[in-house]
């Protein structure tokens, strides 16, 4: 089995932190494949940041190289529907793969995530997943995402710090690390805690390897139905659905049906 | 007063019908400039349309000619958060619009889009917005975007027939249209119908108005501060806030406070 | 444009705050017409409060002179589904209004206001409006509304201490004034918080004129179509719908259709 | 005990029927005083009815003979957090005390109410009472109110019929009668439906004898205190809390603390 | 009227306090039959504690004596859907009664209870009965169960100091017992706190008798019906409904209607 | 890696069907154990059946034979938390399980289950696992769960044609099998339908892999910590925690720091 594991992040040294975390917990039949996203933020920390990492992450999924399924590596799940028109493949995100993990084995969690503009993100997920009875708090720890691979940073300091507020304070059973660059403190964190410590570029390669060894993939029933067939003009003229992707007979009927 | 409407589709003609429905509702002060965008799909009906559709929007958004305010011409909000960090500029989304409006006249309201697979669009905004207790149901009809303004089609029936049905059998109370390319349908219907029938791209012109006039502006405290100074690459790599956006000193801050 | 601003609270003076906010960023066109009630307290701080208010309002709305809409000016919105029934001009409430123009600005707010008591109220207002994910507290200052405008009073530095609460503990990114006697702070507040501070009596006005400008009007279709024919009785006999309100053809038949 | 059981529709045949459905259900030592409002509408079915009711109720209970609990017998709750204000003995909704009844006997329930005009009331008070995961539909007859005790109506068909519907259709397994004008229709349905048929009126009464019985009164510590003494005015004067209840001490602190 | 009072905690002096609890709130005409469960855990502190629990509690049910009502004596309501299934009378939980109890008498409630590790159980009931608007905080003081009944215990102040928080910071305006065990000191914290304190065992007796008054039955219409014919084996074979429950003759149709 | 299954239901045809949905997924290095119920229904169809099976899952948990991960295979998830609290390995729930995995692949589902009396245990399962936006309804086909395995039977039939239903008029855009007795339909169903169709055996044997092959473990934190060591009687006094569970450090602090 193929996964292709997608930083929307365009900073290559991310990939590998996310990329040993998969590998780490891949199964042996199982091939991760990294890439890191050729155009966008070298960091994604906003709502900007993420609607412009969609372009990168959209060009990995189309790319010749067809894997079985895609994780996409940033805790705001960013176009994570998007990509899921495009392909059949699953495409896991990985802060919906984290939660879900997360309420596998703990009645309660918080998320510890980097900066406070990013935590309204983290909020607006946790309802989307229907997580808000299981997540106690979304708590930001002011650390900018890159600052988490610096040599010599108190980064990790800080979000063990975090973490045991939230233990003493939100009395959550588990924590959720709410950035893909934070892959590699799962079991630093775990260790020192006592609780479970929840990586959601690990959670999203197993879950990922779950769903297609169960033969599941996307429906394309509805509204993840491969995009209609349709002009796209400028910069984007390239991305016009008309030469991507297979037509179904139902969508013609659709596109044809009513004008007479 | 300007106001600009941004078009995310890329189709010229739909933006002149949406250009007629806001000049039509405009207060005499009020500039409405049109912008169509230059990059992305025809029509937007998915998720794929809408993740990309933002690049243009936000190409407006960028561009000298500063406004007072931002109007989004498509009814599923795409890039609404990233458009209100860019600008400290009011950004008002139709489908948000829209609903307000509904609840100001009304006690409860359906939706009338167009294809199927748009319709879990607008019920995760009916979320978002906090306004599942007001939306009685989502109803799609089928007709494609571009039909709408198709001589001779038979939408405007199709549309009209699907109204019905909301009062029928939903009860509503009023009815929002879920289409910025059916706001020349507004009146239309009200005469037939005999309750409100709102148009989001009115709403959203009026409403903009409303925010301006109150000396309002997006709040730079949070998620909607200007996207933090860093490196874009590739495709993007114009886009990167550093060149483009006010670095307060509190993100100076943010950024550089943590290593050593 | 004839805009009516009830003030439900019996205190002229309050009435004259208000409207100074109100035409402060009323429209050239849009004609602010103040009404103080003539019935009930002389402030609002409770549900007892509350309900007695209603009846003042009614008599505002009721009186001869139309508006094109009204708004009504204390923070419960005490009777805004029975005014929105007895007129079909739009009726507009301040917290409703304030929710809203809030959440057009920012993704999350606070609401400061005045006693503790109070605040219940406020809370279920965020409920019905749909607010619960935008507003991340509501807090009380435990000033009594009259307070407000006594000179020499502290309430303005005990509500601007509220404020600074909000946004250091709540993390809210913009505040919202719970008291229509509180109209006059928000820009005193606004200057010093730096994050927008919204009064809902600005923002009804605005709202008002929006909703007028759109040609929309209240729904007659179902709850708030205009109240049944009907005899009163004792004290409220004038409030007799029969006298009042203009019969549909559709109530008729409700009326009389099942006998037999 | 002597419970004081409150119509606040103005129509004395009514009462009465209420008050039998009372007293077949009473417990020997409780005593139930029946009144009949003295101001408004002979019969509630709006919003504008139900806000001009309060008076009544309010009258009722200010006056001299003070019971043990009251119950207010229309099943829009109408007043109900004014009327636990100004007394500290236990006030029962019709509404609240039918749907809590309904959920100790059965997982899911249907409403079954007069008008489609007062059915968005209901659903507001399933809403406010939590009950949204127990009350399957909310289902109007267009059967007005005084039209239940016509003789030779075909109301009881009716009603019979739409409760049929509502256990074919919403799988329900209980039924909530929707209006106090019902009260006579519980044991004819029960017989005909095999579900238990839920009357508000005899539910309000048990469950007041109930909070009295366990030595509960109403919380005198937040926004259910007694009114804050205060002028009140016009045609509401002598409603003014300052000649009607006790002042505590905490709310004269609460008062007079501020200014200086 | 009998009421079967059922202590699933196999602590008899426990049952004697709730007996205690229960006889001094019961009606005249009531006998409270006090039963402590046969099998299981000294006290309930958990799922796994709760779960086992279960089969005591049917046990009880189950036997000659037939009661007019159930009461299950423990605040995590265990077994309570699979109570109601085989008996037509109502059954009531001390959780659920506790608040609906507190909503007719304040707008907020507080639930202080015993170990902390029963916390998530109280948070699940809480959303399960649509308490959630009600519901402050859920408070545990880390007394266990047992500790409450031992001389000399510090217990009791524990207790009343978490109340006072509770009052303080949640701004509570009532209080509810969070364990059977803690009946006895309702009016001991009720004369410190001056607000309601709720203990469900006197609310529950109280709401069965209602319920019993009302004439209501649990509805055996659904998934409350009698247990389907079917054979039990092993430790549990006495179980098998055949023996013990009606057929009804839709139930019959349901069994065999199908094969063919 | 070995995953024990478990069925609380103790008919061991079943079993069998539910292991070899489970083997044709698990991965070549997982071994799956097999475990039929030795106490209880031999078909679980409501919430009597449910509580009764938790006993006969705690004795194949407690065993001698340790599992790397339990999955526990009936659709209403009985006991699950209990279960969780019994052992560090995790346990999965199949309709947990099966939400979660339609998560991943479709924006809404409908759950397709046996008899119309278990559709609430499915209802309130949505809701405790937050999947009230992705769950369109649940649909009962009154096929007796014993009835799926038998030859001839027109079971497979009418959940095809319930299925279809699905589609048709919820719109749904997956389908979820309510029952682990249709284990082996998936393949079936999914051919004739076009949509993914998921079994919640296969989903948890998968998800088992996964929260294992992260190294993740049940929380012992809070709720989920072994149960807390005490005597238990009767019937039950082998399940005594004192004998069977480790007590930790903290545990005992919580239990005998109180007194004195």
């Amino acid at each position: 089995m193929r996964i292709k594991l997608i930083n929307p992040n365009t900073t290559a040294s991310m990939t590998e932190l996310m990329g040993e975390a998969a590998r780490a917990v891949a199964a042996p039949g199982t091939e991760v494949v990294l890439a890191t996203s050729r155009s966008g933020a070298a960091s994604i920390e906003g709502h900007y940041d993420e609607a412009l990492s969609v372009l990168g992450t959209i060009d990995e999924i189309l790319e010749g190289d067809a894997a079985d399924a895609y994780v996409i590596g940033c805790f705001g799940d960013p176009g994570l529907l998007a990509a899921r028109e495009i392909t059949a493949a699953p495409v896991i995100g990985i802060a919906e793969a984290a939660m879900y993990a997360a309420a596998f084995v703990a009645t309660s969690f918080s998320i510890v995530t980097t900066l406070e503009r990013t935590r309204v993100i983290s909020e607006h997920l946790v309802r989307n997943y229907g997580m808000q009875d299981h997540c106690r708090r979304v708590r930001a720890t002011d650390v900018p995402v890159l600052e988490l691979e610096k040599p010599g940073s108190s980064a990790r300091a800080i979000i063990l710090g975090e973490c045991e507020e939230a233990l003493r304070h939100d009395r959550s059973e588990a924590i959720i690390l709410g950035c893909a660059g934070m892959a590699d403190l799962a079991k630093y964190l775990e260790e020192r805690l006592g609780v479970p410590v929840i990586d959601g570029v690990a959670a999203a390669v197993k879950f990922a390897e779950a769903i297609v060894g169960m033969g599941l993939r996307t429906s394309k029933a509805g509204d993840l139905a491969y995009p209609l067939p349709k002009p796209y003009v400028g910069k984007l003229s390239s991305y016009a659905p008309t030469k991507l992707f297979p037509t179904t007979k139902r969508q013609s009927a659709e596109r044809f049906a009513i004008s007479g």
